[in-house]
């Protein structure tokens, strides 16, 4: 392997890292040491079938290649994906910066205040613009967000009926996704055409989309009333950008509102990543899902940032769970919230009057002709335009002349127009609809490409109220302004630019330059996901190159990239294993079996799709008790429907017993799901497809290099078995059609980050993918052999090896001292270190992933501060340091507190500022001390704070 | 003027701010002030011919329609130019990183010391490549660079003999730019075959090309011999790349090493901008021209960088100065420099290695071709190929397969490899020379195409020597090392993505991003200055367009972009006045006019002219003291040549004498020379060219957006009427015929970084670009109106305005107190400020240039700063706190020193940490104390300090 190769690159640990590293593990090679480490029942001896590595710079060239497959047309389809200028320093700035898209979900905020900051803008952006008091921190995207405002609204409503009314005038795949959701949890989707139709008698929610997918504004007070008289909830799926012009929904009385922020600055990207919003009116804000970034106070008394009522998460509520929303869009979220902070109030109402003066004039000039009749006549952006029997032509004459239009059916076509949208492209449609001669808009005065033709905004709907208030939305309007803001708040974090994540089971491995830049590409940008297929050969071979790939490496027969986070990947996958069942008659089968030690989401996801959860214990190694999974099997086997493991474990070992489980749960009757959260240790090795699963969900922000971003976004393929492969997620699109479910809202979910994991498959090829999993398994090792001495590792399979994390075990240590796991996990911020996984799987321990990616001296860096750290917990139980007022409990340490005027510690302020040798000239400083979250939780406040509270 | 308008993004205060602004300053309007402002004398009321301004994404989509026009071909043409792959992860984070690009020059060593270090790297590559003592921190490029070695030969030689010799085998453009600075100087340049022909008998000095441009490699061991044997200094212009398996020039004796840094990962960009270096053997370090980084350390007695030797340069020596190079190309340098670093050693002899196999594989089957001759048996890189009268045919063809080759005439082709060569790239070659038959090539074994044929590098010149020996060079070789070497260094830093750089004459403003990204685009990025017309209609229709533009603003009738900085733009500009006056037979006028107040620069390129400088005085208003001029007027009428004159004066004045100063010169026969450095504060409101001068340079880097890269790369275009314009720089590869001036190595100069120049004149537009001028003059006269009570504002013009900077006098105030200028500059990095200009144009003052990037609110944070400092110099005048230990004295403060365990200074920490409500959580710490430039000087090191110093 020479230094020309990518997986040298990709790879931290040089060939002499790699000996030393050997070494102190004991053996002689990496082949000999994964011999040793996995189990031969699950062993994998062949070469995966890939194509040679590509170079980088081969591989960039083939991605050109493939992205001039694309065509990027005028975009005036609409339904929910809309042009839009992202502005370039926002996404020099943030979206191709590693200091923002390589931060991980900021569970430890006194590193995380840059991010959670740019989040709570995001929020107060989605909590003005809707007139509602909450909004959470993003969510995947519109259609998922609806269906969380779906059993959010069951959850809260005090009717009994399972009927849930969805406004007929809905985006087709937000219907999709809905139906999808409500159909395993027994909620009854009414489609009412509620402008004619009659509301049914009882009903616990009602889905209103404002504007219309057909562009139509309406005014829903009556219908809000109505719902409420009956007990039901009301959502509004908004746009925010219609709401700078509009009555917002939380001024109607509507309790949720569900939508996108992507055309504030974010690429349509042939369907996402882009932020989904949710927000809820007073009293409902602890039942919503997702992340919700909140306000609280440090050490200090200062205020200070931090992720909010974490309490409702799935990962702590496991089976009874109400969503499986982990990861969120961040990196999306930070992007549309300085969209906000960049143009401001004014700002905004600027670009939607100019986007809506664009529909205005295509109506006006529409309307002039024979033929042709504008639908309604209010509207915001898009117009909806009868021609009987035209409209196919129409659209085809459009795309002639380089324009998407909406097909609606044979007798209607829907244009959208955005904040892109010129006179020229108006020119182009008007041609397509016949509307000109000789070069000029038939029946409009000559004026019409001058001016303003006056809106199409009922008064009555006007909005009234100001929005974006906060001093942050009017601060920084002027380039230099933002580039320093976005500076400023990217300075305050810890991300894998400054150094080493070691989180367990989140695989914070090299997000590679070269996987990341073609994601900014126009190409691969600006496509629209319901663009014609003759535009998007280039995204479709990408694609489907990308699942042959995986299914290679998986050792399964079909691939879906649909899901777009992990979670997602999961519910799709026993939405798979449901419908299978329910296929061959054997739909009563709903027992998913989950060891104890799983993940929460797969208990949340598992409820999602209709399961019971039966849990099974583990053994005292740490494994799946096989005992305890027969008595279960036993139990439920008429009933069982899966079992979904985690592999190698959630304990980050190789389980010898996997075979022999894959056997026994297929011999009841039920499938195997094997998470693949895990697989960073198994790629080249094992392929789950080939040792017993049926059904994996993969993270390719995980094992695949998608950025974390702070929090999302993530892509979570689901693979599976050929028999599984029917029940792969549909187009949302044509989910009546072909039956299957409709798990994100673009058929491709995320696919405008799938150059990603493409360049790192690429580039990486069969031998480098497997040296990857060899060196991640050896310093996960290495680690552990380091650390052994001074706190226990926890589990280990085969001779005592992990597989490519360790958990190390400080609950000895904390009974003996009263140091606790999140003192060490704050210590090792200042030792420049972001902290291994707290207290899971085991509540007192750290886990320790380093992945492949670090070299030697990095990990040596963490060794070492780990040992410092155990030498002061050392200090504090001999009664050297006091327990309350010691380096460990006062950690993180800021710069203003070691350099204070007065200094009452009974250690030295260099002991707290700079413990074990930390770089004097480069040491990471966090912004806050450390950060109290229940004050933040009883005294919630989830938007931007008046300034006044940072005063000191 | 709305936010969707580029330069309401491009200048900070917002209309609200401009009120403010102007009640203190105490106008109406801009326009008002500018009246007041500006002597009608020189005042333009036009309204300027510019296209109306495109948004930010209407100037990408022209500027992608003039890319596309641009072919990217395989380029094999050598020269000096080469294909190489940039690193993304240097691209994405020096190139395209704010953090790099829109620093200043490290006069501020303080917050410079991660360019210190990345330019430390640099010198310490170049001196262990080339095997000599001391390298600068980079040249313009190989041509100037070989031009300055030349003179440096001059200068250093025992010689009296006005001869240098140039080896015939050089790069043509080197000789063009060789014999264009010879000439003023009366060096006499002989070229001559060093093989073949005789030396003469006396000569100061000898050029050598290794490998020669044709691509051989020769034992030039002898000819040192014979050159030292003469008194003469011997340059040898090596290729870095060739140098990692050749015997360096070092090792037989050459005293100086001249050349590109090109392929070490820049991209060609149409000629530039990349680095050039310049090193020496030891004993002519303090001869050496440009800027030097040197290690010396700090308060604390910390190894710290800084700028050597500052004694050297130009603007300190003026008229005896012997070089005019100030700008160097610093950010070009980090990235070959950074290159050297991800590659080490080991990959840089891989590299080479490759490419030399290539050119090896190359010729053995040419050698095989009837009617093909190889010339050369000894090569590197290029094979020089002899096919009698079918040179022609043979590059045409290969251009048909989109591979350019070099014609040398019309019997000889070149082909030059380098890393980007492929085996698919020469099987088109052969097909072009008709070597292939049937898809393979004739005359060699079938293996050809798999295996290495062994080399043609002479085992007589094999390098023995090791090199890039130190740690810097061997750990950061995965990409995740390098990304957060990258990040610590850039975070040392402090540049405009901080905060504001109010440097008087620099006009730190803006640098936008949507102008910096088309940089990257490879239709820009890969395209060699000698390809073929036809590929280039692109870059040359955007050039055109600049130039017409950049006419139309400074009312010239002729523009030329070649000069690569502002000092090569002078002497240009003075060279077409001296051959103007020769062209009318007045040869004789050879005396250039230059206030006492000019930057150094001017006498120094007045020098290199081959003009004798004779001082202005001026008078106590700091304006030229016309009674003065007209003496010298009177004295030198016959002989003079020119006046160079600054304006707005380098005392930020507009000075009303101006046009009167024109006629005078005019009339005495002499020509005006304006330097551009201040046309911030004229564009829209005054013409150089209409109000009395006959030519300006102007700095593209000031200006027109181009940042300052922390030192280069900088543009500085020549600006002529049209009676000058015949003597315009011509093309390099051209000159023997045209005659005119080779002032950089390419006809266009750094023509890779125009795009940024032509998207802010596109976006700004005529309004916008008067607006920018407005706020920037508003600005400085709010400034000044704010700190006129504080410290007295020396200078100004009609109405006591200053015009777009302002300059604080501090010496009775360090007369009083002993407070110095510098330790004003350094306190104000603890309040988070770069210092203003130090002691330019007059000692003990700060020229502060607010430019109108900068909003009010970060205006106020400034003169809120300088006004507490005045406080603290008080509270030092009034014993409060003693003269050597005071905030200022210890200026900067590290977090280091104010979290230190002891505090015996007579201030608390905090004052010295956080004064005057610094933001605590954002705070930029300095990673060293002051640093001590004369230890440094006294001991000097220029290359890379053994990691045991930097131990504590």
């Amino acid at each position: 392997m020479t230094t020309e190769q990518f997986a040298a690159r990709h790879i931290g640990p040089d060939p002499d890292d790699e000996r030393r590293m050997l070494e102190i593990v004991g053996y002689g090679s990496i082949d000999e040491l994964m011999d040793a480490a996995i189990p031969e029942v699950i062993r994998w001896h062949g070469t995966l079938d890939l194509p040679e590595p590509a170079s980088e710079h081969d591989a960039l060239a083939e991605l050109r290649a493939l992205a001039a497959r694309n065509t990027v047309a005028v975009s005036m389809i609409g339904l929910g994906y809309h042009g839009t200028h992202t502005p370039a320093v926002i996404r020099r700035n943030v979206l191709e910066d590693p200091a923002w898209y390589t931060a991980y979900t900021p569970y430890q905020p006194e590193i995380s205040q840059g991010r959670l900051e740019a989040l709570l803008n995001f929020q107060t952006m989605v909590t003005d613009l809707t007139g509602l008091a909450t909004a959470n921190a993003s969510m995947l995207d519109e259609g998922t967000a609806a269906a969380e405002a779906m059993t959010l609204a069951r959850r809260a409503s005090k009717s009994r009926s399972p009927v849930y009314v969805v406004d007929a005038d809905t985006l087709p795949q937000t219907i999709a996704v809905i139906a999808s959701r409500a159909e395993p949890l027994g909620i009854d989707v009414r489609i009412v055409d509620v402008e004619r139709d009659e509301l049914p008698a009882e009903f616990f929610g009602l889905h209103l989309q404002y504007p219309g997918a057909s562009g139509a504004v309406r005014d829903q007070a009556g219908l809000v009333a109505a719902a409420h008289a009956v007990g039901a909830l009301v959502t509004v799926a908004a746009d925010l950008l219609a709401l700078t012009l509009l009555r917002p929904p939380g001024e109607i009385g509507a309790d949720i509102a569900a939508g996108t922020t992507q055309r504030f600055g974010v690429p349509m990207g042939f369907g996402g990543p882009h932020a989904g919003y949710l927000a809820v009116r007073a009293g409902l804000e602890r039942m919503l899902p997702g992340r919700l970034v909140g306000v609280s106070r440090d050490a200090d008394g200062n205020p200070a940032y931090r992720l909010a009522l974490q309490t409702r998460e799935q990962h702590i509520r496991r089976e009874k769970a109400t969503s499986n929303i982990c990861t969120a869009q961040v990196l999306l979220a930070v992007m549309a919230g300085m969209y906000a902070v960049y143009h401001g109030p004014d700002g905004l109402r600027e670009i939607a009057r100019r986007t809506h003066d664009m529909a205005a004039r295509l109506a006006a000039a529409l309307r002039g002709v024979d033929g042709v009749e504008v639908v309604h006549d209010a509207f915001f952006d898009t117009v909806l335009v009868r021609v009987a029997g035209g409209a196919e032509a129409v659209v085809a004459e459009a795309a002639a002349r380089g324009v998407n239009l909406r097909l609606v059916d044979a007798d209607h076509v829907g244009v959208s127009c955005d904040e892109t949208t010129t006179p020229a492209h108006l020119r182009k449609v008007l041609d397509a609809f016949g509307a000109t001669t000789g070069g000029r808009p038939v029946g409009v005065a000559p004026a019409w490409w001058d001016a303003p033709v006056g809106g199409a905004l009922p008064a009555a709907l006007a909005r009234a109220s100001d929005f974006l208030t906060h001093v942050v939305f009017r601060s920084h309007h002027s380039e230099t302004a933002m580039l320093r803001y976005l500076r400023r708040l990217s300075d305050f974090d810890y991300a894998l630019d400054r150094g080493m994540i070691p989180l367990g089971s989140c695989t914070m491995k090299l997000n590679a330059t070269t996987e990341m830049e073609p994601v900014s590409w126009p190409e691969f940008a600006h496509v629209h996901p319901f663009a014609p297929d003759a535009q998007t050969t280039g995204y479709r071979e990408m694609i489907a190159q990308l699942e042959g790939w995986l299914a290679e490496v998986t050792g399964y027969d079909a691939v879906s990239v649909q899901p777009n986070a992990g979670s997602q990947g999961e519910l799709a996958g026993l939405l798979a294993i449901r419908a299978y069942h329910r296929d061959r008659g054997e739909g009563h089968r709903d027992v998913c079996l989950i060891p104890s030690s799983a993940h929460g989401t797969n208990a949340a996801s598992a409820v999602m799709a209709g399961m019971r959860v039966v849990v099974v214990g583990c053994d005292d190694g740490g494994n799946v008790d096989l005992v305890d999974l027969d008595a279960k099997i036993d139990k439920h086997r008429d009933a069982l429907a899966a079992i979904m493991v985690t592999y190698p474990s959630t304990h980050g070992v190789y389980e010898t017993g996997i075979a022999s489980l894959c056997a026994k749960v297929h011999d009841a009757g039920g499938q195997v799901y094997v998470d693949g959260a895990n697989l960073n240790a198994l790629v080249g090795f094992a392929k789950p497809g080939k040792f017993g699963a049926d059904v994996s969900h993969l993270n390719l922000h995980k094992t695949f290099c998608i950025p974390h971003g702070g929090g999302g976004p993530g892509v979570g393929p689901v693979a599976v078995r050929a028999h599984l492969a029917p029940f792969l997620p549909g187009d949302p699109l044509g989910v009546h059609v072909d039956g299957r479910p409709a798990i994100s809202a673009a058929k491709y979910g995320s696919a405008g980050i799938l150059p990603i994991p493409w360049a790192y498959l690429r580039m990486m090829g069969a031998a480098g993918l497997a040296r990857a999993t060899g060196v991640a398994v050896l310093a996960a090792n290495y680690v552990a052999a380091r650390l052994r001495g001074h706190f226990p590792v926890l589990y280990a399979g085969n001779k005592g090896l992990v597989a490519h994390e360790c958990i190390l075990d400080l609950r000895p240590l904390a009974k003996a001292t009263g140091v606790s796991v999140d003192d060490v996990a704050k210590r090792l911020i200042d030792y420049g270190f972001h902290a291994p996984t707290m207290s899971f799987p085991v509540a007192g321990t750290l886990m320790v992933e380093p992945t492949e990616s670090e070299d030697l001296a990095e990990l040596d860096r963490f060794c070492d501060a780990m040992i410092a750290i155990r030498a002061e917990i050392d200090a504090v139980g001999s009664g050297q340091w006091p327990a309350g007022d010691n380096p460990l409990a006062n950690a993180p340490h800021t710069a203003a507190m070691v350099s204070a005027d007065e200094w009452a510690h009974p250690y030295p302020r260099s002991v707290g500022a700079y413990p074990g040798g930390v770089d004097r000239a480069g040491k990471y400083w966090p912004p806050v001390r450390r950060v109290d979250g229940a004050y933040g939780d009883r005294n919630l406040v989830c938007s931007c704070p008046a300034p006044e509270a940072f005063e000191s």
